[in-house]
């Protein structure tokens, strides 16, 4: 190329690949498409410049000449024409610049999931917010749920070749790309139209599975269409809520199985609504202003009332083992079953003897009993005192899993899976099917990368000794009185 | 009905009941009566808007046409003229439109102990609030009380059938509906008028134990004669200040016995009044607006000072266990006695052995000794070195209980009830005897709930393993040296 | 008295004693001398109203009419002019009301030593409160100092006879009205032109020990003639810091024992100043205002400077315990010396064996090492490891104590007396000598109170099971490797 | 001198020495000189005010006349004209005046490393701060580093004799004036136009080593002439990064060898790089500004894209500890080599056995796993199960460490040397050279005066029980499963 031609920002930008790259800096262009893997600081941030002008990135960490020296001469283009790429930049001019600050990030711009929260909570209506927010009573159990995390260490190994990472796993007898899923939250209807449709359509484009509520705002019948449209993945489990009536139960279940539900999660931590009292506290104020009267549909009928109309929570409080019975015969072999909510080593112990393919342990993302454990805890008292539990049982877990970190640390201690839900709802009312999408692989990515520094290159690597779990075990009880099992783990 | 009527609120108002149960959806009418029932999302959440318009409520969560598809044809009650809904929603425009914002919250709108507290310090005068409020010196036993119950955490069962839930529990031999009563506390009359008649209906009306304060702003006789008016339960205890001359108590003490008071509480923390600082500032503050001089009651003369007419504090310091047993005689057989202010395993061992029926465990309300631990850590103290007081024993306790979880938590570890102070006089303040119901209510409301996500039904069935007592336990001294007594039971 | 004739608030005011106590209630007055000891509530409060109007006091916490019924009617004074009472209270107008707001509190207000401390915050010259305040580094050492006092808790007997109590306590051999001295701390003439005459004083009306600082501001001539002048009681103890000539060490020695200072401590834990940085920073300000270089005193001479004229420090880095033997000489049997800045079971054991009577656990108020025990950690693994020092050495402590109860925790440990620095600096600075006493008569009368809460009258009683140290006592080293002791005490 | 004499500010401003010292209290001027030594106080603080008016600081801290009384007559030299005075206080009017507020604060002001950390905020460009501070996801892993170093407390000893202290070090087999090095950290010249070359010089004139990073923004070779120019000590050593292809990597190595470094560091601990969400969203926000698309050089490609031109982080997470065969071969025996990012016992024990010289704990600054353990976790970890480690190994180690404090800590702890990072990349950026000679003289100023409050005088007596490690040791696991080791050393 004439070395005195003057090169324009059109031009160069061409060149802006891996097969053709070329970089301006300091007012001069290079093509540096053979230099890209000499380049000590690794290709990618060439890559980054490919077309561009480099200058800014460039000179704070290179020494004056570096370029002229390295490259062979006849790979410096010569001058380029610096006008044309501040007209080129003037064009592209960002939306950003338009962005009234109050509005939510761009999805973007999202780098985790934190961020995503706080879209959320620009973009919803108090309602939609304070219902998806709320938690039980003062929040402890919601609290913990986010902080017991940070509790367990990771001892990360290194010098092992990660270059090939494989998060694979088997989630319920189903193959997942990734070890975690949409955990079951009703209502998302509340955040966006399309409501429950987007986390199918988040669980088919990355082959995850989505145990869909019971109290989905899109009919089931319909989520299960969208599952069957084009496209890759994903799997459908039903989250089951046992009615006050015996047949309707049943009813659904049947539903369930002719629809193609592949497992049935069965919550059972509700005998009735915790107290979430944002919740009420919204309900209450709109009453109010309408000058009627407001009895909170958690709450319960004064003691001292003689008339009953007012039921007392809306599910079934008479639930106990034997009633799983029919359940599980209603249900029959079309797939596992998970019984959802147990926080407790003697309740983990019941489910397996029962047969029970898998436990789930979660304590209903802190909106049901408040002061009670994590499920993570539940996670560590149970593998000290029933240890059993991981030959007989798949274990599954949900409760403020906010990073990748956590769900690996989960796996190492023996979890499945890992269930995130209100992420999933905030991720859907911010930004609809593409928020969904931007969660997952928000988490796929941070998972890639922790396992790398971790030193595995497989979950089913993943063992107890990978995490120092010393300071949160030393919450767990030491003996549970009248308990009785055979070898305890720690 | 004809289906070309077009339907007015008034009409549709009527139909409010679940004998008959109308809603508007989307601008239509439909007769739910009979669906009540079958709603997988219950029959409460339809009652709530009963003879109303309920658009806003169900179309979050529900596919359009559902209703349509779901309930027969002949449920269909046709169009509704809107405008009918808006007159009404403004003729029935709430009081809170008008509420200053500085006012108290609404009694309607208090879903926890905490709005009552925060509605009490809006209304009370300063020197009641501080009178009420104040604790000692640096209120490291007061907040003790109020976070240690948040070290204890629930073990809660999954699968019991709690659809009954038995709250009764006998408090010193009294049949009470809960398993709480109203912890004697001095000079209500500084909040309200009415004074301690409002926490007398309040225990009569829920039929719950008072113990009613020696230093009660009402008469002792106007109380008793309070309870005996028409209505349905509660009992009366005497809480017992000794004085400094014995005759003058013993008066007291017949006088409690002839009023029909039916058990006697003796409180034991208060050889002289702990340092509350607060308020002395405020009578500090007062005497030197007016240009006196302000001697702290609570406090001391000076070392150095010759006259002694400022006596120090106005209780017996010189009171000791021989003189309890002069106060035992001069009770009789009125019925049991219980110790208050009991902080240490020796104490309640010496209260045991000398065959009081009772012993309060109490730091006071963080109103004594700084520093002290709260009822709670005395309660795991004594489980540990003495575990015998629980067969010749009835344990009470108070300091800090805001939620009926706390009040669970005591029972699963061996107390028989739980007392609550300050929340009542708050409630009686904002909210006169309404306030106290209050109370009453929300904490019968919060245990119900609790006991059934706890996975219980009566309170027989608490036991010690239904928490996790392991953080706080660690703050128990693993030895008494000098104290000697047969097993401990961790 | 003519029940017709209209009482003045003059007459009423003459009533104002034990003798002779009226006190005006809903316009009517009363006289209620022979009633004051039958009051239910004690005689204090009333005494506090006698010649004056208790209306305010009075009716909210008795039922109308109560006062009418319990008082014979010859005790019935009749009506007050009420206007006569108003005159009264507008002449004794308030200082308080014509203080800025910005000023220190009035003494009289101050209930406890922050308040103290903030007063002198408000007067001090910055140059003063940096110099009396600063701490360290990160200051770790001076908040552990504070904070450690609250992880040991009291556990308070009741129905012990504690009407009278005896605070007495020997320190160093000599009689001290209270378990407390006035610790070496060192000009105290940047708070008060007075200085350290302050603080004889203060030592002098309660009969304490003051400890006098070798960097007292106020010759230590002039202390000792203080001392001399009329007045009660109180002793003088000298304490040293070592300079680098040994000659004017012992010439300092033999000036206080010719002085009659009592007691010798020798501080032993300033090799060098450490690095108080406020303190620096403040000068290096001022120098930088100036256009002059500042070389922190407490710092060094760069490593790669020439020069050596500045010294590291006005302290002695080379003495060591050999250096002690010439010490003890040098005051030969004039009385006991205490070591001070032991923070180590190691260096307390030499100190045992080398026969000095006394050792002083103290971190020089964080200003010397940053991360360093306090003095009340040191206690706890001194008595862990070598529990023979309380049979051979008395046991001095200071650090952070700013209450009574932190006073009675040291000595249910072991202590003998503890010391109170900062204190006593700040007192003086915000109010002299006035501002001294407070402080002695603040911690006083805490003590008393303390003293009765926790069931003791005498300090004599004190032992190591009334207080659950086991919070702090978990941080303290399970073993010192190298440490060869007898039998440890837990 | 004739005591008649008007002394002015320019005759006495040249007594200014300790040759001659002459100091002007209260209008008059002294002949100090010979009294230097004999001042109680010492004689720095009178050296401060050689020459000058010392009235301010004299007076409140000495009784009225104490000069005249203690200084012979023959050295008052008469009054002083103090018009004189504020004529040269004027001139020399400090440039503090002139700053602007928002500027960082003078060099000469800097007491500590967060001063310096403060400057470079405020003087940096937002895209090097956020380069130079950012860590890793949630900041968990660098704020255990920058907290941990508080768990550790000293246990002081006194009465040693200190006077000499020697700091002087062997790292790596290289003689080191401190026991700290410069470590490791890309792109200095993002702070300073003279980039690394600003850490040489540091280096040189202390004495010590500089772990050069393979990302220098300044060539090698002219770092290694820097080094060689006129000067006193330090010392290069070589940290590298593997690069993908092994060729590059080996010939990066060669040349260091060549370019005469002397010593090869490995970092081990970047299979990828970690998520620092803070640099990423600061680059995103200026792509987006440019209409970009951005996608994080840390993050991975989304698994459903099928491209894969975008490489997954710089550096070569193929690498295993085979690999380090090579590497060792190709630097031959040019002098030790260091594996750098170590953090568990079972790689230190690999690491050991394959006979490298030394370990380098590290995380790595918190910028990659987050969750992981600080470097001070790892040694007490490495300690309790590899205590063989310290006689095969040199431990280096560093994360958090802003205080020479922290430096000894690890030391007694078993540590040879430990790493400062950011504190120099701030020093330079904010201060070019002379902040990283600051940064060295503050740490070596700590060290000296921390080392005699602790008792010692030569870092080789340094031992573990100089420390009370129970805090930080009781948070790791108590067991490795699968880990066998001989004994454990606590």
């Amino acid at each position: 190329m004439a070395p005195d031609r003057i090169l324009t920002a059109d031009e160069i930008a061409k060149h802006n690949s891996r097969q053709s790259c070329w970089v301006v800096i300091d007012g001069h262009a290079y093509d540096v498409t053979d230099f890209l893997d000499q380049h000590p600081g690794g290709s990618a941030i060439i890559l980054r410049y490919a077309g561009k002008d480099a200058t800014e990135e460039y000179s704070p960490v290179h020494s004056p000449g570096t370029i002229e020296k390295e490259l062979p001469k006849d790979k410096h283009l010569g001058q380029v024409d610096l006008m044309t790429f501040l007209s080129i930049r003037k064009a592209s001019k960002s939306p950003l610049t338009n962005a009234t600050p109050s509005g939510p990030l761009p999805i973007e711009m999202c780098v985790n999931l934190h961020d995503i929260s706080l879209a959320a909570q620009k973009v919803l209506p108090e309602r939609a917010w304070t219902y998806y927010a709320s938690a039980s009573e003062d929040l402890h159990s919601h609290r913990r749920n986010l902080h017991d995390w940070d509790r367990i260490l990771f001892r990360p190994r290194v010098l092992k070749n990660v270059k090939h990472v494989n998060m694979h796993r088997k989630i319920l007898g189903f193959e997942s790309s990734l070890p975690f899923f949409i955990a079951p939250a009703a209502m998302a209807g509340l955040g966006h139209p399309d409501g429950e449709r987007c986390l199918v359509r988040g669980a088919k484009k990355f082959n995850i599975p989505y145990f869909v509520s019971d109290g989905s705002s899109v009919s089931h019948e319909d989520l299960a269409q969208e599952l069957e449209r084009e496209g890759y993945g994903g799997v459908l489990f039903y989250q089951l809520y046992a009615k006050k009536k015996k047949d309707l139960t049943i009813q659904r279940i049947h539903r369930a199985r002719q629809l193609g539900y592949k497992a049935l999660i069965i919550t059972v931590d509700t005998a009735v609504m915790g107290i979430r009292e944002e919740d009420d506290r919204y309900r209450m104020r709109q009453a109010f202003e309408r000058g009627e009267k407001y009895i909170p549909l958690c709450g319960l009928a004064p003691l001292t009332k003689d008339d009953d109309w007012v039921l007392r929570g809306v599910h079934n409080a008479a639930l106990d083992w034997n009633d799983l019975k029919w359940v599980k015969e209603a249900w029959g072999n079309t797939g596992p079953i998970s019984i959802k909510g147990i926080l407790t080593t003697e309740d983990a112990k019941i489910a397996c003897e029962m047969g029970f393919q898998s436990i789930y342990l979660s304590n209903h993302g802190g909106r049901q009993i408040d002061s009670g454990p994590s499920g993570l805890r539940a996670l560590l008292e149970i593998r000290r005192f029933y240890p059993d539990v991981f030959d007989k049982c798949e274990v599954l877990l949900d409760g403020g899993v906010r990073r990748s970190r956590d769900i690996l640390k989960a796996l190492c201690l023996g979890a499945t899976g890992v269930g995130l839900g209100r992420p999933f709802l905030y991720a859907l009312s911010a930004y609809g099917t593409e928020g969904v999408l931007k969660v997952i692989q928000i988490l796929s990515d941070e998972l890639e990368i922790s396992m790398r520094l971790l030193g595995v290159t497989s979950l089913d690597e993943l063992r107890p000794h990978m995490v120092n779990k010393l300071d949160l075990d030393n919450s767990i009880m030491r003996e549970i009185p009248g308990f009785k099992n055979s070898t305890s783990k720690l």
